[in-house]
């Protein structure tokens, strides 16, 4: 199972968060318009959804440039990579992701039966040349790349990427999640043709839009691609009222940009907490900020786990030299009085703990 | 794809629906505290929800008399049953099923490789005895059966059923699909060991719950079972929301009476207005009933064409001698009220057709 959620972890441990930085979410929430659309879509809940999303795909089409034909929804980012491995990768086939990215998707892969191989982060970005020269060399379906990047927040510009496409092998598709696109400078989406049978992009309501509790992701490509998504996906299964609220999200672009100057104000706040307890903060192009604890994993996480008994939720990187770090989620000024309170006790007892 | 939806049937066709009695929801909604529910999750839903769905399944085990080892969430029993197929069936596999049963079932059998091997109905029920000598026949992985059933409305007994697990061959798993056991008879659920596992079953906040645009549904067996779900799953698929109406739903037992009764009425309208058109009711455990309109297939195709086109959403089987036959949920008062108005003028539409 690639996470444990925070509920699972407060019944673990006798807690009680005070301050929920750990899973990426938009503390902010969503566009009151999205709430209102829930709360009225709720009351047609005994109804099914549209297992077309017509509605979702003719407003986000027209965003992006392209047909409803380029779109699939599904129950997140999680559901669709699960269902382009299923779709590409047959028992032994190799992927590409680096040691240390989004576990979900290594995750599918191993339950499909494929082959991992797994390339190390650069500087703490996930290294595109290092990822696409290893598909070549073992001839991999997918190559996976997180741009902006889950855990350490850093990026490429969408010319690096451009440039790149051309050294994936034949037969090869890039995966490219941009679940934090929304927060990231602008220049950081690569401009591919939609047509382009080599990239298939994924994007979320999850994030900049605050609706992670309402399943809601969607990808987009060559169309032949996004057809084959409608032989096996579950063409029922997306909430009806998140449909409704995704929409009323999309819509909402004032609240996005309001979003957006709170993530940038959230960032530089932990950036000066970090700094106050002697620690640096990694650049983000995300609503994350990975803070190197200046010691090694063993530290970070008895950073994390003092973090936990004092009451704040935050996660880390898993793989060396990442897991350095603690990643904290942007939160409201209350959430990130409360980690300014409570950190400088937690490397305390952190330090005091590996000293031990 | 196995169904299209009434608002795909909507834009295609150029109606709109007055009476939308085509996918067994339940037009009489969920509870209100469920709709409660819902509405004060929503504040919430830039929160993941639990991937563990330990309130959910602290209740219902409870209710079940089970541990909540026993029991797996999805999106929807449509979700659990490409899971099971996933688990299970390894292409080239046999697996059994009633032609003409759940085609999302089936759906999900091609779409992982499975080999199908049908059996027909006896006297519009799903025949037990058939099915499991087709499985000891080609040695299945899965046997499907749906009780009560669907599209048909008719069921076997619990001890029918449990009289014939002996003939199951080894090794195979009976997917026992309950989704609209709610509405049958006292008896008609089997009393098998929780451990058993020769048998998985599956139930949903779809249909007599009220809450099909949700997503929840469950599977409930032996726990070792129930655990490889949790190697494939997609963990965080559920929609948090819908958690927190199910659990209020499955709580409100006085609801849930008081929906039984209005669906035994329904079902009694429906069999009235039948009978005033000449036409034969089928016997029915279930939220809907299915309708012989005295012709063959060709027939009552035309009969549900003509109901679309005044405003009746109603669905019907796929399969002679079934499909002479048009299924119709278990409507409101007023919903009746339109079905009792368009019959008789559909049915003459029919036969102006079919004469052509």
């Amino acid at each position: 199972m690639p996470f444990v959620g925070p509920e699972q972890h407060e019944r673990a441990e006798g807690v009680v968060f005070r301050a929920r930085l750990g899973a990426n979410e938009s503390v902010f929430g969503p566009s009151p318009k999205a709430i209102a659309a829930l709360r009225d879509a709720d009351a047609e809940i005994w109804k099914y959804a549209d297992p077309s999303h017509h509605d979702l795909k003719a407003e986000l089409s027209a965003r992006l440039g392209c047909t409803p034909a380029n779109i699939v929804f599904g129950e997140g980012i999680d559901g669709l990579l699960g269902y382009l491995v299923r779709l590409l990768v047959a028992p032994g086939d190799a992927v590409v992701t680096s040691d240390g990215a989004y576990p979900t998707f290594s995750f599918h892969v191993t339950a499909y039966g494929g082959t991992l191989h797994k390339v190390r982060y650069r500087d703490d970005a996930e290294d595109i040349a290092a990822l696409f020269a290893k598909a070549a060399e073992v001839n991999a379906r997918i190559v996976y790349l997180a741009n902006p990047d889950n855990p350490m927040g850093s990026w490429h510009s969408g010319a690096a990427i451009q440039a790149a496409l051309p050294l994936l092998p034949e037969g090869c598709v890039l995966a490219l999640d941009e679940a934090y696109i929304e927060f990231a400078p602008e220049g950081t989406a690569p401009d591919i043709d939609i047509d382009d049978p080599r990239v298939i992009r994924f994007r979320t309501f999850s994030k900049a839009y605050g609706m992670a509790g309402a399943r809601v992701g969607y990808a987009f490509g060559a169309a032949d691609t996004i057809r084959a998504f409608d032989k096996i996906r579950n063409h029922f299964a997306m909430n009806r009222a998140a449909q409704a609220g995704a929409l009323a999200a999309l819509q909402d672009d004032n609240w996005l940009d309001g979003i957006r100057d709170k993530v940038v104000a959230a960032r530089a706040r932990i950036r000066e907490i970090a700094l106050a307890n002697g620690l640096t903060a990694l650049p983000s192009a995300t609503n994350f900020v990975a803070v190197d604890c200046g010691g090694d994993g063993t530290f970070a996480k008895a950073v994390l786990q003092a973090l936990t008994a004092r009451g704040v939720f935050v996660r880390m990187p898993f793989v060396a030299p990442q897991n350095r770090c603690i990643r904290i989620s942007a939160g409201t000024p209350a959430d990130l009085d409360i980690l300014a309170a409570e950190l400088p006790g937690a490397l305390a007892d952190a330090r005091a703990a590996v000293a031990n």
